[in-house]
């Protein structure tokens, strides 16, 4: 950690800053510039509150040298983390895809889904039953009876199932019934319901929150992980940005950057960043080609007469072609779907 | 609602779009341009999902006409909601005056600022027992104890207490204990919370997230509304921008345009947008001058060894001196602190 | 074009509105909601003006329905535009790689890395004479002397040569000696230079602004254009958002949106957006997957001694590698480098 | 300034980094941490260019202590900046108050708002003659003809007058012809053009760029400060956000930020920003209260046929109105208007 004092700050108030670095077990080197002084820090600083210090007044700006994540952290785990659900590993040398409707709607359309997404080479089968929605007049999913839906898509295809848990005291119930819980880009930072997930050993899909920092999307991963879980899988699915044609930016940079942050596996989601079925082909390619570990992605059988987020499925024949394509991008990056 | 089909689109898929929305009992007026053809919709359109419609590959966009939101409207509520909090009133001519710690962390402390800012004028205590926070390593509040303290503070004071809830499990306590239930800037759209918050017949004070637009912001007080607790106070407090300069970009605009679009009162929080105490005063004055209904301010008796946001708290003396100031531009605005 | 009445505007208001339209030679077609009255254009919209018509108090909102661009509409020429650059082509079967160092610094140096990026497969030279720089007191570019020492690289290598325009009067020089004349991100508004851009008839590389949207590169491709000179390349190269961790956000839905929008070739800038070297390689290669039909990327034979933008350029033998991948994600594309 | 290695630098790498700095005439100190080592540099580290140490792939990330500029910078000039305007100065105790049209139309047009603006209290006439527009189809001012005008308008008046300047080629009319040249956001980066204004001693009114951070916006008045001229005057008017409710996000945070950052002063605009008549009067009162030094307000006696920007320009007698708000504000913070 470095903190930058203040111009004009005073002998007294440098001499008591350090101390109280001091005091926490650092050890403090002063460095006198000509107009400021700065002090690097070195040891232990993850006890060291950089607010706290900022706060006081002789106190210019504070850097962090290492990064606040730990056991997240590619530092002290440099080899990639595979993450087992079933008998399918993620993060591994084989891309992960997850497909299916946004919601489920009823047992005839996610079996009819779920066969057909498998037969094209999903390995996994999404699909909401419990659905966030940004007015409380949307059809909010059929809860319970989505789960038994998707239970019954399971048993008739054998693919583990990825669905979104919306508060705590479902837990008990996703744990018994699902394969992966997702934790939507509105809850990455309810905090309570990251410590909860802690305390299962469930794989979670973390996606990333429309204005999260990959720092923030990995220190949500380290409230996970802090409980005792670490099967955590990272999802970048857009940003939020000034630009409206799309309904957000996908950030495909993330997933270089991850990558060299911690040892997570990353997937992407092209069906909600860009929000139009037309571009989910291009994005997933492109996703792969970045050297993302799987997708997730939107297909509907019936796109016009969804539930919700018909806008942005593609036709299971489009997915049918989309997966070949995939499969030759897979390879360049030596790795198979 | 307009509907926009995409140039090429043939009779048949126009007579098909138009049919389906008069099914849902409203009227299409269609337009047909040189390269386009438009659908202007009349009556009630909350009932039509634009995603929905959008799904069609012959439909190139959806624009609403309406607002989304209804209770909390201003079309259809023209006066302004006040909202009772014991024997005070936020909304109408009394400017709300929000102040205390970020997070309680003993008896004495928040003994004490919550008598000096009752002195300078402070109309209510804030201060957090639960706190989110971005790390899991960092202090995450005192809890149960942090709300009997602010209670004790209450006794001692006569202020009603302003605090956060984390979690839906908290509610009954909250309900019991707390004055006014504060939702973060995180949990804006934890739809499940809000739910479980428009069962209560509290004051909540709703935050607007870091990448919620104004829209948004209302949709969540919309949530709680629509489950039949209107007393609902909206939150200015930053929105997340390239400026990294401040932590956050204070949008001060947002107070005129839900002045506009909605009823319900509206303050700002000058110091979570800033970060940074220093900017409190200006920014403080200048919400005031734009119309907010009030102001949510971290005072903290010592910021340099305050648990959490010490860089962003003013000390009291300074919170003093900023009503006088405060309370001449409220004049100019023809209310009171 | 839609305008949308306030809630509350008299007959009167809307008559006048309707008749000013008409004046323009537009039909208006009214729709009358239960709360709002809604007048639907046909026509020639491209005449009025939508801020005029929202500058009359009684306008809620008005909604263009067709895109204010014309001749870079794919609308209205639906096949793909192909920019001849010598004896090569931009945009058509054949990926352009346009390779070399951020800015020009000696004879040795540009001669060097261009007889390498050329054996590696580059197309084009890039090259910096005149260097937009944040400050005044960086590096400013060797200015004319550079750009003798990139015709003498063009004569000993063959290779075109790419380099930004940074005023207007060095236009008579600039389609003197250069191939390609690029318009850097901050300029991509200088509308003035634009206007004088569109008199000549050289290609143009019009980078994408920091906060442009998709619609407003499309303009400035359109302002040179509608001076007569047909030939822009669009070039994506990063927005502005708040994630610090990479300089700029790449932003590769705006490929497929792009060619759906127009018919103007878009290529992609790797080095600018990341900023760092380790980037490039991943998102050159997704890139090419997302459907671009080209890079432009910076290669300098020593980094760490480059006058400008080292910490983004990657090393003569990694591109030599990677050139190999991007041949093959090329191939899936059905196109060649 | 601050050098973080890489994790694993090796001793050899540290130390020809090291040497590389002191040849700059830089002192370093360097720092061993657990897993990491912190070069601390002091000296003139003016003379440093981050990107190129940051090239060097041994070297994680490189952090500015010192603002990079000296000549805008509070650092060295502790006092506000006035600049002087035919008789009237600006950063003093006085609040400058530009207002008048977007576009001059024609001399009644201009004559009669000059003279409202005037008995009103404005104490300089702001109007466009060149008008950068998004569209090549717009309006583009009536140039020399508006020019023209605004001499007319100032004669009859004695207003100063204030209008953009949009290309390197017009500097000698402008400083000929008008008292405060503008630059507009769209070309805050257009260095030659800020480098040729430089060489003039006219005020310059210097636009914040739309994704501009505050300190990018210093910058640019350092190349204009660098070439002599230190008569600039900063100037706030919105910057891009994902809120699209408003036209910008107009951040007053900017206004304290940029006071304790630089001695210029600092002025602005609450038409641009918001894009909307009735929310100019809020946010220009909000910008007294906040700090700014003068504010630029569209006035336009019949906004409905305002030539450009109607929609946000509001009439005389709300103008009439607001100054006598603006002045008790004014009061309020020790100044005058």
């Amino acid at each position: 950690m470095v903190v930058i004092m203040r111009c004009g700050a005073t002998r007294e108030e440098i001499e008591r800053i350090k101390e109280r670095i001091e005091m926490e077990g650092c050890r403090v080197n002063l460095i006198q510039g000509e107009n400021q002084c700065i002090l690097g820090i070195v040891g232990d600083t993850t006890k060291l509150d950089p607010d706290k210090i900022q706060a006081n007044e002789c106190v210019e700006r504070v850097t962090k040298v290492q990064q606040p994540f730990k056991l997240a952290n590619r530092l002290f785990h440099p080899s990639n983390s595979e993450i087992k659900v079933n008998d399918q590993v993620i993060g591994g040398d084989k891309i992960a895809i997850m497909a299916g409707p946004c919601s489920v709607e009823s047992e005839e359309q996610i079996l009819e889904i779920a066969k057909t997404v498998k037969e094209s080479g999903a390995g996994f089968l999404r699909g909401g039953a419990f659905k966030p929605r940004t007015s409380p007049y949307s059809f909010q999913g059929l809860k319970q009876e989505g789960l038994e839906l998707l239970k019954l898509a399971r048993k008739e295809t054998g693919l583990p199932i990825v669905t979104e848990i919306m508060s705590a005291d479902m837990i008990d119930t996703f744990v018994e019934d699902v394969d992966v819980i997702q934790v939507g880009a509105r809850n990455m930072q309810n905090f309570d319901l990251l410590k909860q997930l802690g305390k299962t050993r469930k794989p979670i899909l973390l996606k990333r929150g429309l204005s999260a920092t990959i720092e923030e999307l990995i220190m949500s991963a380290e409230y996970i992980m802090a409980g005792g879980n670490e099967n955590v899988i990272l999802c970048e699915r857009g940003i939020r940005t000034f630009e409206t044609y799309t309904r957000n930016t996908l950030d495909l940079s993330a997933i270089p950057a991850i990558k060299r942050l911690s040892h997570l596996p990353i997937i992407v989601d092209p069906s909600h960043s860009a929000g139009m079925w037309w571009m989910v082909e291009p994005l997933a390619k492109a996703a792969l080609a970045v050297g993302a570990d799987g997708l997730i992605i939107e297909v509907h059988n019936d796109p016009a007469n969804a539930k919700c987020d018909g806008q942005q499925s593609i036709k299971p024949e489009r997915f049918k072609e989309l997966m070949k394509e995939l499969s030759q991008i897979a390879k360049i990056e030596k790795k198979a779907i």
